[in-house]
């Protein structure tokens, strides 16, 4: 015996999310249920025009109401720095550091053959025709992963005939960390990238 | 600096499910995002008419598209028996058994002082009602909780002057397990309730 046909479907649609199994599906959807009518259509109304509403930037790739983005669109962003992410997430949370007034460019991944991810299926044309004479430099903002490597690798080569500085997210010790329990690769890392004190 | 709206309200909207903090709910709108428009379109239709096409069962409380669910209007069920459950999938967790023809009720929760759940919120009382003399036997088919101890207390004592046998899920080792491994309540109930070989 199976749930009716409605809840069976909409199982399967949560099911497909990252991080959500079948059990937590079933949870979610009889919450669902639990709630007052006003939940479900809510979710249902912004979920409708989601896809429409929210565009690509042209420039960076970012999701936007406009073409083109409040950031690149922004005339006192310096427009020298072009801070690269692997997803839209990580641009918010670099912006929010509140240190940074340069423009992003997001990838949507990173390459990957692992998992069957090359090159061609991320944002990187766009990159790469992006970075005129007018970018200086080049700062990839990815967690530290082979992936990451691999990436940064690939983009650096396109644009090695660029007059650029190529930078990439220092590794070292987490503030407050404790050097007895810092693992070795970034104990490692951390030693040779030694910072000067004076 | 924020997302764009829609995916603010969108991750808040998701944030209020069970088991999804506000991480969670950041991927999966992000995930949404990046999925073809048939995904997220389809996920609004279904949620649009959900609490609309499904009604609980008059008689039992389950979500049916009918005002009396399949179970209930089926004449080959064995009325004389109801099984109290408390979240309409433990109906189907227990259908699928294929060892019970009886009926079902679905209280939508437990008494459970300590989270506010009171008798009067769940849906006990459509249960005395249904409880004529045509009924033998409740079955109360809860996970072995206080709140499931607590909430077969409160209707066994109003069914009290009713002749009925009430009875409930049997309490012991879990099959294929190790006793030296069980619980000791679980061990306890195991010892006191074993079963007559011979």
């Amino acid at each position: 015996m199976n749930y009716p046909v409605q809840i069976e479907k909409l199982i399967n649609l949560f099911a497909k999310l990252p991080g959500i199994g079948h059990k937590t599906a079933e949870r979610i959807v009889f919450h669902i249920l639990s709630e007052p009518i006003e939940y479900s259509q809510e979710l249902s109304k912004i979920l409708q025009n989601l896809k429409r509403d929210l565009k690509k930037c042209k420039i960076c790739g970012n999701y936007s109401e406009k073409d083109i983005c409040e950031i690149c669109s922004d005339e006192n962003r310096d427009k020298t720095k072009i801070c690269v992410v692997e997803d839209p997430r990580d641009l918010y949370i670099i912006e929010n550091l509140k240190i940074y007034n340069g423009l992003y460019h997001i990838l949507f991944g990173l390459i990957s053959p692992i998992d069957g991810i090359s090159p061609e299926m991320l944002n990187i044309d766009s990159l790469i025709n992006r970075v005129t004479d007018n970018v200086k430099e080049i700062i990839f903002a990815f967690s530290p992963t082979a992936e990451a490597e691999t990436t940064s690798f690939y983009i650096s080569k396109l644009l090695k005939d660029k007059n650029l500085k190529i930078t990439k997210l220092a590794y070292g010790l987490p503030v407050g960390s404790n050097i007895r329990y810092a693992d070795i690769v970034t104990l490692t890392r951390s030693f040779l990238n030694r910072e000067v004190i004076s």
